[in-house]
């Protein structure tokens, strides 16, 4: 059963998450197929109102995927400090100039060389359903969120 | 289009994940949600006949969930090395109580504590229908598999 979370259930989560570079974001293709690739975590987006934030080229397989089925999920894994978070949510392409300003960090050249103004440059909210973690490979699974 | 993978993609493939201690495999609940979770990968297993194989309990969440959409996908992440894979294919519940002899290892106590012999133990074989993989940070996403 959904429940809204609490401050204390955001805070350990993104405190999880927050240091982990990239989370690989898993969506699905018109066939039902699962793909997934590394997307960088933007530490400064912070996780404020239930939603993490991603670039993203908007003419793109993953950016097609979301239109097509919202869901997807986001897995963090730290192997050095055996950290593991999989977060349950719903995508949606934002093209706002002023939040893409926002947002922007010279790192992300890495992948968008022409910077903010780049016509095809947008992001990716995903707004948080449910997460759950393991902090240890022993430990059992938490429900961190949302649930 | 998908096309049989060659012996070298094979090998590139299993070389990228097999020292990745977890992956992270995503299915998806009767709602379409996606879920993920840390699964240890069988480094003595392989990837034999175009198949990744895990153990699980019979009983649980993404056991049930893979009976109900047999689509998974498997995301290996190593900060360390810059190693990203992504792995989509078809899960399946397997209870031949040889292969779960043969795989075994005592690693696996850890999650499954009564060894062999519990009667919930269970194998998860995937299928893998394709792959892509990024070995650096700036790297392009390279289809390594089935297309
Ligand atoms: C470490 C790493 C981080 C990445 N971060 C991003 C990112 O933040 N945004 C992005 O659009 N692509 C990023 N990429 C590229 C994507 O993984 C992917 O190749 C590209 O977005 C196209 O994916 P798609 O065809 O599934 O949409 C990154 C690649 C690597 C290797």
């Amino acid at each position: 059963m959904a429940r809204t979370a609490g401050p204390d259930e955001i805070d350990k989560l993104w405190s999880m998450i927050k240091d982990v570079q990239f989370a690989m974001m898993t969506t699905q293709d018109e066939q039902g197929n699962l793909h997934s690739r590394p997307m960088a975590t933007l530490q400064h987006a912070g996780f404020e109102n239930g939603a993490l934030w991603f670039f993203t080229r908007a003419p793109s397989g993953k950016a097609h995927e979301i239109q097509n089925d919202t869901h997807v999920n986001l897995a963090y894994a730290e192997p050095k400090t055996q950290d593991y978070v999989s977060v349950s949510g719903r995508g949606q392409i934002v093209r706002d100039k002023d939040k893409i300003k926002h947002l922007w960090r010279e790192i992300m050249a890495t992948w968008f060389p022409k910077g903010v103004d780049d016509p095809d440059i947008a992001l990716i909210k995903v707004t948080v359903d449910s997460a759950a973690y393991w902090d240890a490979p022993s430990s059992v699974m938490v429900h961190a969120y949302g649930y």
